[in-house]
Order: structure tokens, then sequence, then C-alpha cells
């Protein structure tokens, strides 16, 4: 049953709440809250976060003049509140659904979007690109980045705010400090920021200001009185981000409406200089099976709202995810020098797991995945063994460590690159759509994409034995095909990929997980008269000549098979056929990537169907290139 | 004439300066400032930030236990005079030519170079990676990183240092602050190190202290003095590095021996904390024509010891960079949305141009490409033309923000890369090799490469033009051909190559500036009886596909040509044709791109040579496609 939410159902747009008093924006905050326990119980999503700013929403919205105030969300996950308030209720049931609202903000949503995210860290920048614009147009309009300690981490916080006091006058930040991302805060800055709350800094300089008041004359009171207050705008008063030519203002509850308000007001009327406001909040604030969990209900699935209980379904197969950490720690048990290394994605990339078995050999460096790559650059320079565990999109972050600092230098650091190819409900931010090519175009590169968990174990094992130069490997989110994993899994033989099945008029040539589609597709060919090959790449570099050009030879069509972009696996391929001759006399060839879109959100079977990458598509790719009719293709697929 | 370097020529290594006396490690440092003037005066490359280093090398060399201690040079072109101390003073003089010495720091020279660099700020996160590396294996060695204060505005150094006390007990960080880096320095954080230089804060604790201490009972002075002392801890202290969790020493004279080695013998034995060391130095030092020059000096060609005069050869044509920033102010004039942006990179990208004329539409962010190309993308949001100026391989570092803020968002920013392909004497760090295949890659994305610098300007014109996506052109070093340039070039059609030699049995299609050697490759298979065709692509993206299936159609055999890595142009090429059936029957296809190693630098010529890029590499190329034997076809260019 819908909560009871009078207030939330009479605003259509943040313009309503505008007259409102404290009252009534507290009673309009608890409806909201109310309201978005009932919604992520029936879509599950991002919740912990998004609960944590149920009153910083309702404040920011009351106070600045959205949609002509720019007001931009860090990463966006922490944005359905913001969706609810914003004219979006109707469809907020849809979240994360095919056609349905994203799970992060966008800007072809709503003009409360003027800017999307998902990855951490962008917000400041950007509002200093809509600061700059507006004092280029001479206007007038405020613009606020709401941004979470987590994102302050990364480098492109840095860079933004080393930017903000000489970009512009106007700009509003809202430090909104949760003392937690997806995973407890890491670094000299969230301990500097979690100084400030606990006012430690403050309270030494008080007790320093008593103790002097006590001994001192009366009238030199009022002199020590001002030096604890000299003393005191340095500590409490954020030197960090006033060294940075902001002014501080802070720390204040984050769920107290009257605090939240006027300060709010306050800041809003600063136009000389960029101010930030150190908001404290509580993820997971008024759900109590939020605020007990450990990770405060970061992100959920669908929910039962009286108990907490989450409706997860029992796993067929392992996730990849989960393989790759087991698998790990398998090598670390006999090689010490075995060290793993996550920018802020402990669990997503199971090195939680890793790390409880080897703390010491285990690295979380925050979102910072720039540093992540070169750190493990200099523990290869040195010997180690590092793992490097990126989800493929976010180790776009990293792309010139990579280059510069491991390629050039032909260090082994070994990339497990998680997440690789379609996503699913995270959508196209989400996606691990560039990697094959922006890591395979790198000389001495070594890039596998193994098809199943048991190739992906030996992935790893191969990984671990590559030690004169670097080395990645690419997996899926989600669960593997059910295949029993080895004990013990060996190294591959390098640049060497495998028959999976004979035929002998078509080859299917699958790079990484679309093997088992590729399996089915050569089914349904075979169906229909054409005797199908099918080969497991499982390297996109070095690439295996010897079987491309047998692959070539002794078939009429030739389809490759990856879940990565144009640029990738089939014009390696390509490239390498070329290069041998083995295009000159004719080949029916074509590459089945990702379509050249940013694929919506959506169920990953609609994707796949989408992209062409399931059995489907390869048939109507296959029969394509044999010169048949795509109609009757398509009915052949559905007829099987 | 060689100077006189009497003790210098006792030192074959840094172990041979640890008995040296003060008065010795002063001679030493004098005689290396005279050679390294000297040897730069004859082979030109980085010179001021050398000369800043003079003394500060010495000293680390003499305190620190090199090689056994790691020392990491940040961006590494401040570290000739590290070279001649650390046995390479015999080849000091082959610096920057083919074989000779590299101009940055490289691990394959010596074993003084245990991480080799030429991007910014990555010495911090590479010194924690040998920090965990030396922990995890018990031993006890030193690590040191030397950063300028210029690689302060990159957000990788905050991650690393944000990592610093996290990852490790013992690391030495040198901020070699010279209040310079290759433009004048940028940001918050400059301002805040020329604070803690100035001393201004702790100025006026001091006077406050004083100003207390003269009302104060003589029994309260020392509790006055107290309270000065802790406050001064935290502004002279080094607050910012302090909150990071650093042991915090400076700022002392980097000229100044008799401070530098006890500050970094102290330095040296702590070993249960991170300490950062601000060093302040000044570049160009102890060389009058460096000191007064408004660059100091950065970078020469080989010059007058005595005059500092430059032998700066006459251009024969005007500079791509420099046509760019023409065109571009051009636009400027008439269009007032148009705003340039630059990361650290005013001169070197033609910006500083565009800056005279409109101070106001110009940004130089710092070394901070992630930010900059954000906050292109926020401009872009809000109705702007931003024009992001980043040198090819620069650009790697803002990767995932072309991808997730600009392309998924389909935002009209302009991307200017320079320096796209081979670089010549910077090398492998600094070539322009993969930005086909990672701008290639994104959707919606319109990648241009003009092929001389009248196309350049019609490229610009075209950026203009493009207002609904994301666009980018990519232009080399060096000199233009010496065409003219059109008054006002006018926009081109989007995805549209052109005919620039009809022929009949070879078609050469050539994307950017390797045009001119194509035409040159047409005229040597035309006088081996092959009639050929030459095509400029003009876009890598959209592809003129009606081009491709007509240079198929007509021609035996079709030989792309691009100064980029595989998985670029010539894989984009392919994959169209193959999708289009275009291989069906056959075409004698080959695709010239980048060699698959990272090549050494070297004189261009040399380079495109060893890349089978220049003529006599593209008609091998052709005639190998044409079943024509190669060695015939190399002693055919050789005759040209």
């Amino acid at each position: 049953m819908p909560p009871s939410t009078p207030l939330l159902d009479k605003v259509a747009s943040p313009a309503d709440t505008r007259g409102f008093n404290a009252s009534e924006l507290k009673q309009l905050a608890d409806e909201l809250r109310a309201e978005m326990i009932d919604v992520v119980s029936q879509t599950g999503g991002h919740f912990g976060a998004g609960l944590g700013v149920v009153e910083l929403t309702v404040a920011l919205h009351h106070v600045y003049q959205t949609p002509d105030d720019i007001l931009i969300w860090d990463v966006g996950h922490q944005a359905y509140p913001h969706k609810i308030l914003t004219g979006r209720r109707d469809r907020i049931r849809t979240l994360r659904q095919g056609g349905g609202l994203s799970g992060f903000t966008k800007r072809s949503e709503s003009e409360y979007d003027p800017f999307g995210a998902a990855h951490a860290a962008t917000s400041i920048s950007a509002a200093l690109g809509f600061c700059a614009a507006r004092d280029a147009h001479g206007k007038d309009n405020r613009v606020v980045a709401v941004i979470g300690d987590g994102s302050m981490s990364a480098g492109m916080a840095y860079e933004a705010m080393n930017n903000a006091c000489e970009t512009t006058g106007q700009l509003t930040v809202i430090l909104n400090d949760n003392d937690m991302s997806i995973a407890p805060p890491v670094g000299g800055m969230s301990a500097y920021m979690a100084r400030l709350v606990s006012g430690g800094g403050y309270q030494s300089l008080r007790h320093l200001g008593k103790s002097m008041a006590r001994v001192l004359p009366k009238a030199l009171q009022e002199a020590a009185r001002k030096a604890e207050e000299y003393a005191r705008g340095m500590v409490t008063g954020g030197t960090f981000f006033e060294e940075m030519g902001f002014y501080y203002v802070g720390p204040i509850d984050g769920h107290d409406m009257d605090a939240l308000v006027p300060i709010l007001k306050n800041a809003r009327e600063i136009t000389d200089r960029p101010v930030l406001v150190h908001v404290v909040t509580q993820k997971g604030k008024g759900y109590a099976p939020a605020e007990s969990a450990d990770d405060k209900l970061h992100a959920v699935v669908k929910f039962d709202v009286v108990t907490g209980q989450q409706a997860k379904s029992a796993p067929v197969a392992p996730q990849y995810t989960k393989v790759f950490a087991q698998e790990l720690i398998k090598h670390a048990e006999r090689d010490p020098k075995i060290i793993a290394i996550n920018a802020a994605m402990p669990s997503g990339t199971g090195l939680d797991l890793f790390g409880k078995r080897f703390p010491e050999r285990t690295f979380d460096v925050g979102i910072a995945e720039q540093h992540a790559v070169t750190f493990a650059a200099g523990l290869a320079a040195d010997g180690m063994k590092p793992f490097c565990a990126i989800y493929s999109t976010f180790l776009q972050r990293g792309y010139d460590q990579v280059v510069h600092d491991v390629a050039i230098q032909r260090l082994p650091v070994r990339f497990a690159m998680d997440r690789a190819g379609l996503v699913g409900a995270d959508g196209p931010t989400h996606a691990g759509s560039f990697d094959i090519g922006f890591m395979g175009a790198l000389p001495g590169m070594i890039l596998m994409a193994p098809s199943d968990e048991a190739e992906l174990a030996h992935a790893v094992a191969t990984a671990v034995a590559i030690d004169d130069r670097p080395s990645a490997f690419r997996y899926p989110r989600g669960e593997g095909v059910g295949v029993a994993i080895p004990d013990f899994a060996a190294p591959l033989e390098i640049g060497k990929g495998r028959i999976v099945r004979e035929g002998t008029t078509v080859a299917i040539l699958s790079l990484g997980t679309r093997l088992a589609e590729s399996l089915k597709a050569a089914d349904l060919l075979g169906a229909r008269g054409f005797s199908t090959t099918v080969a497991d790449a499982r390297f996109a570099k070095p690439l295996d000549i010897e079987l491309l050009l047998r692959l070539a030879r002794e078939h009429e069509a030739l389809i490759t098979v990856e879940e990565g972009s144009m640029g990738g696996f089939g014009a390696f391929v390509l490239q390498a056929l070329a290069e041998h001759g083995a295009l000159d006399r004719g080949l029916k060839v074509r590459t089945l990537v990702l379509p050249d879109i940013f694929q919506d959100h959506d169920k990953p079977e609609i994707m796949y169907a989408q992209a062409g990458l399931d059995a489907e598509g390869i048939v109507r790719g296959a029969l394509n290139a044999m010169g048949v009719d795509n109609v009757s293709a398509a009915g052949a697929g559905r007829r099987a």
C-alpha cells in the first residue's frame, strides 16, 4: 500500500515548495522519504544515498530557483528524491527498467537535470562550466554542485576545486559528508573531513583558550577569545577548502531543516566567491534496515518495506566477479608477490574476499583510478605481481597511466577488467564498451577475454604467469554459465585460440562470453544447412594468426563476435587478415560489435538482441554474409 | 670549449660523492651546472628546470643511497644533471638524438632511473608502489619522489598524496617549488604554496603573539609563545600536507647546500610517516639568459653559451599549432560563444595568442585534463562553443571524461588534438598514437584529420559549425606544407572525403598529413606502371562510405594510410567494407598504421621510414598488395 503523502501530492514541481514554511518543508521531507522507500521496494536500485539526502533535496529546491538555478548531483545515484520532486513522480516506478527513468541524472529526462552523471567527481567541473557560461552570458542564475565525501578522493574533484576561485565568483558546492561512499572511506582527505566534523581541532583550541582565560587578567580575556577565534577559523574553518579559495561553512546537520534552509539562503547570496557548505548526513537515514546495514543498503533489489528483506533470487552459477577473486586467492596462497588493488570497489570487484584473506596485500585506493594504475606500475617495477581490478568503464579514468606508466615501460601489471560489455540497468555510463580497442591498441599488451568462468580461471592463471609485460582480461557483469571450474587452472598458451566446434561453411570466431550464443547460432545455422565452425579466440592480443588464416581459408564466411565497440577485436582480425593477404581473393567476413550508439538501460537480453549479439543476431550476420535474406533468418531464429 | 670540471671528472657514480664535505658538494654543483649549460648548448632540449635542481640533485644523491634508495623524478625533463651524475656523462651529448639518451628518465637507460616519466604528476603514485613493494619485501631502502609545483595541479598527485599515509611509513616527497611549470602557475593550490613561501600566515600570527606578549604579564608570555607555536604549526606547517598525513618540512632554499643536506639527512631518517620537504628553487638558476627569460628557457634548441642566442632556423611554413590558433581567433571575432580551454599548455597549443586577444574567453586550467574536458562539457551544456586544445597524448588523461561527460551526453565540445602522431625527439611518451581509435570508437563523435594547414583551417570552421554533438580534429607537431590558407575557410561537408588524384589500379586512401607522402608514393607507383588514385579521407568518423565503396570497386588494391595505431582509421574502413560486402569477392586491401611497438625518439623522417609511413613505405604496402616483390619496391623508392 503506498504511503499517505498529502503534501507531496500537491507538489508538481519545485516551484510549489517555494512558499512552504519550515514545518511544511519537514513534512514534505518525511513524505518524500516514505515515497522513496515505497518506490525502491518495488523497483530496486540505489537506496541508502537517496535516503540520506531527502532533507537536503527539499531544502535545495526550496532555496535555489531550479531549474533556472543549475543543480548538479555528483554521481546521480542519490537523485531519486530529486526526480520525484521535479516532475517525474508519475514515472518513478519505471526506474532502471527498459524505457523507464534512468537510475542516474540524465539531461534528456528533465530540464532539472542540467548535467547527467553516473561516474564520480564530475560535478564541480561541470558546475564550473555552467558558471563560466553564466558569466559569459551576463546572467545571474546560481550554480550548485552536490558532491559526496567519497568522491573527494578523486583527483578530478581536486582539479576542479583548484580552478574554482579563478573561474568564477558564484558557485555553491555542497559537500555531502556521510563518511561513506559505497565502501568505508579512504585516505588522508577522509580523515581530515572526519576531524572537521568531530571538531577535534576546535576542541583542543577551545580548551587552550579556556585554560589561558583562567590565568589571564579579566582585561586580557577578550584578546584570548580573539586569538581563539582566529585559530578556530583556520581549524574548523576548513583550512583545505579555504586555501583552495572557497568560503567554508559548516559542518551542519543535513537532516535539520531549520539549519539547512537559512544556511543555504545565505550561501545563495554569496556571489563574489565560491562557497563550500559542509553538510553531514546519514546514509540510509530514516529506514531502520538501511541505517543498520553495513553498506547502508547502498543498492538493493526489490524488498519488503516492513522487514527490509530483499527478494534475491538464487544464483544459477557463480558470478564472474567472485570467480576472479577466488582464483586470485588460490594463486596468492602460493605466490606471496601477488598484490590486489581496487579503486573504491572492494565488493564490486570481489576483492573484499581477497582483503579478508590477505589484508596486507590488498589496497583500496579510493575513487582514484589514475593513482591505482601507476601505484601498480611502481609495485611491478620492484618485482611484485599487482592485479589492478577496475571496471572496464572506470579504467577509462586511468587510461593515460596504462599507456604511459605501464605499457611504454612494459611493466607486468595485470588488469582485471570487470563489467566488460553491456551492464543492463546501470545503462550506458557503466557499459564497458571500449576496452578491447583502447587496451588492444597498446604495443606489448596481452589482452584476454575468457568465454566462461572456467576460462576466467585460466585467464587469471595466465596473468599470474605473464611476468615480462602487461596483461589484461575482461569479463562481464553477472553469472557464469555453470561449467565446472578446475581446482588449479593452468595458464593458457599466449595468443592461441581454440576450435570449439568443427564445421565447413561458416566460421564464427567469438571473443569472450558471447561464445554460448555463438554455439546456439551455429545450431540454428546448421538447421538451415550451413555447417558452422565455432572458435573461441581467447586472446584479442596477440591474435592467433594461424587460427585466423585457417578459418579464412577453410570457410566461405567468417563472422567475428565480441561484446565491444568498433575498432576492437573484429577490427584487429581484419587488419591481420588484410596484412596476410587473406582478403585478397575474397572472404565473406563480418565483424559483429556493439552498435555505434550508446544503448539505453534495459534488461540485458533485450540489449543483446538490440545489439545483434544474441544467437539470432549472429545468425543474421552469418546469413547476410552468405547472401541469404535477413527476414527469413530472423524467422529461423524465432522458430528455433 | 668545455668547462673545467675537475671534481665532476672524478665522479663516476653517486657513491663517489658520499664522502664529500659541504664545500666539495658546492663545487660539484657549480661544475655540474657549467657542464649542463655546455651540454644543452650543443644538444638543445629542456633547460630551465634542470638548471633549477642542480644543488638538489647533488644533495639527493649525496644523502640518499641511490640506486638502492629509489629516486623518482616527476616528468623527468629536469633530470639532465641527474643523468650526468649517474654514469651517463659519456653519452650526455647524444640527448634526444636517435639512438642517444632520452630527454626524460627511462628505466632501460639506467638502474638510477627506477621509474621513467614524461607526463606530469606520476611520481608519488609510482613511489608509493615502490614503498609498498619495499614493505612487502621487508627491505628498508628509502623512496624519494621529486615533484614540481606545476604538477601539483594534477588530480593524480592529489590522489597519491591522499593515499600516502595509509600505504606506507617511509616516503620522502620533495616539492620543488619554482613557482613556474612551463607556464605561470594556476589555481588555488598554487596560491596556497605561494602563501606558505611568503610566510604571510606565519607573519600575522607572529604579530598576534607579539602584540599579546606586550600586554601580558611576564609569567604569561610563555603561554602566549606556546599558543603561537601551536597556531604556527598549522599555518606555516603546511596544513594541507599535514592534513594529508605528511610531516611537512620547509620551505627551504633549494640552492643552499648547507640547508639542503642536513634537512635531507633528517628526512631520510623518518621512517614512520611520509615526509614532504618543500624546497624553493629558481628555474633557470645560474645562467643569466635563462633567469631573465619569461619562460626561464624551459626548452631550447642549440644556443651560444655566451649570448644565450638560440640557433632557430627560419620556418618554411607556419606551424599547425599556430594555424589552429589563428583560425580560432578569426571565428571568435565573429562568434562570442567560442571559448578556448587548455591544460597548462598555453604556448604549446597556440592559445596564448587566443588569450591575448580574448582573455575573458580563455581558460588555462593547469595540468588538469580531466577537469578541462568536463569543464568544457559544462560550458557546452549551457550553450557555449568550447574548444578544448589538448595534445593527443595528454587527452588520454581525460578519456573517461570524453566518454562519460561529452560523448554520452552528445555535447558539442570541440577537441583540438595537437601533436597527433609521431613527435620526434620527445619520443614515445609524447607520441599521439592512439587517438583515432579511442575517439573514433565513440558513438556520435565526428573525427577529422586535416591533410595540410589549409585543410586544418577548414576543420576548425567545421568544428565551429558542428553544434549538435562532439567533434575532434587531430594535427601533427611541426610545420605545414606551405599551401595558402583561405581568408575564411568554409566548413566541410560532414563525412565526405575527396579524390586528390585519379588513377585506375591502386587506390591510396590517406587520413591526415601523410597525404603528401601518399602523393609521392603515387608518383613512384605510376613510374612502375601502377596507375594510382589518391584520396584524402578528411574524416575518420563518420566514414565516407560512398567513397570507400567506389575506391574498392574501381581498383585492384586499396591502401589506407594514417599516422596512428592499429584499431583506428584503417580498421574502421575494413569494418565498413566488410559490412557492405565489399570484401566478399576479394580486395587487395592493406592498412598502413604505426608499428605495434613504442618507437624510440629519433628524427621524424627516420621514424616515419621505420613506421613504413613515408612514400617508400606506402609503395611497399601497395606493391605487397599487388603481389610484387618488396625488395625491388624499396629499390624503386631509393631510385626516386
